[in-house]
């Protein structure tokens, strides 16, 4: 058990360096030569851990979907109101995308294209029971509005992902907006657009 | 003068053909000889339009842009009203990013990091450009609410961007959602959460 926790973190800590490598010079441009230079590994230590190219590519995405299980998902389990679980899944998701530390891990999550098969099947299976959890939520919080305004529930979704997602293209925490009123403007913007602001105000009481 | 619209003719040709062959085998792994090929020209005849990689890539950048000048931006140019103004840059703008025949260019546009340097900043200026044309038209849809709701407007400008340019990545014009339908969710999800339900209201009459 032991020997499996330490080998799962020399895994992530492979991957966060992994990801800064692939991020600078493309998954194409980087060897597994120039990964296990940067890990501080030999070409052999690295093939210990990471049996291909291919393969690492899936472990860093693979992480990505496990730091948003562990640092949204399962925080907000317990919650059984939609609107509070949903305002708490985009708070935690947002945090995610703008935290420094996994930017490189978010540009590849992202840009997936190099990966293929059904190591790409599996990602994007992880990235679906996201979005269905993200529109079961939302087709909760329409249900329980008295007076819902109708946009679908699936543009919806897909609205909140492209909203928080495309943040890593163009905020940074320093600049003038701070996080927090970042989080409390895009709240109020989604749940206004969703339900309009009888209902949202009903629910701010 | 005709010599020089031929040439446009032939360089927008190389940059369609050229976003697709960087789309399939990466910026790194594709090579000028693969590209000249899938043009259909010899690689002397390929540099004789552009002088490098890194200017090709560039070319389909700018290409992207020209053709949301053109096809969006020039045709909105005439409209005074503002909330017009920027449901119509709304509609031209998704419809660009849902067109199956640009999709390669709409990914290269987005997935930016392999350009650097001057090349780079002219296409980040350009892209400001547009951004800073959002914002004015969301400052003056706000100025005219009478009871706005206050979403700082760089916030909205890059919901809104988000919301359109995160398309790419789930939307398909075959699947159960039309582009109407879409386009009209989109616009009144956003109008709402902008304004909420009392001014879209006062709008639609």
């Amino acid at each position: 058990m032991t020997h499996r926790i330490e080998s799962q973190r020399k895994l992530r800590e492979i991957c966060r360096i992994a990801a800064r490598v692939f991020y600078e010079r493309g998954y194409d441009g980087a060897s597994m030569q120039e990964i296990a230079k940067a890990v501080g590994l030999t070409k052999a230590g690295l093939y210990h851990h990471v049996q291909s190219k291919d393969r690492l590519l899936f472990e860093i995405m693979n992480y990505g979907m496990d730091i948003l299980q562990e640092n949204v998902l399962d925080k907000v389990q317990a919650i059984t109101d939609p609107r509070e679980k949903l305002r708490q899944t985009i708070m935690g998701h947002i945090d995610l995308i703008v935290r420094a530390r996994d930017m490189e891990i978010t540009v590849i999550l992202h840009e997936n294209r190099s990966l293929k098969g059904k190591l790409r099947e599996k990602i994007n299976a992880r990235k679906r029971d996201y979005i269905l959890f993200l529109r079961e939520m939302i087709v909760r919080v329409q249900g329980k509005a008295r007076d819902a305004v109708r946009v679908p529930p699936e543009v919806a979704t897909f609205a909140l992902l492209g909203m928080i997602n495309w943040l890593y293209q163009w905020y940074r925490p320093s600049g003038p907006i701070s996080q927090a009123e970042l989080a409390r403007s895009y709240i109020d913007f989604f749940f206004r657009g969703l339900l309009g602001d009888k209902e949202r105000n009903v629910w701010r009481q």
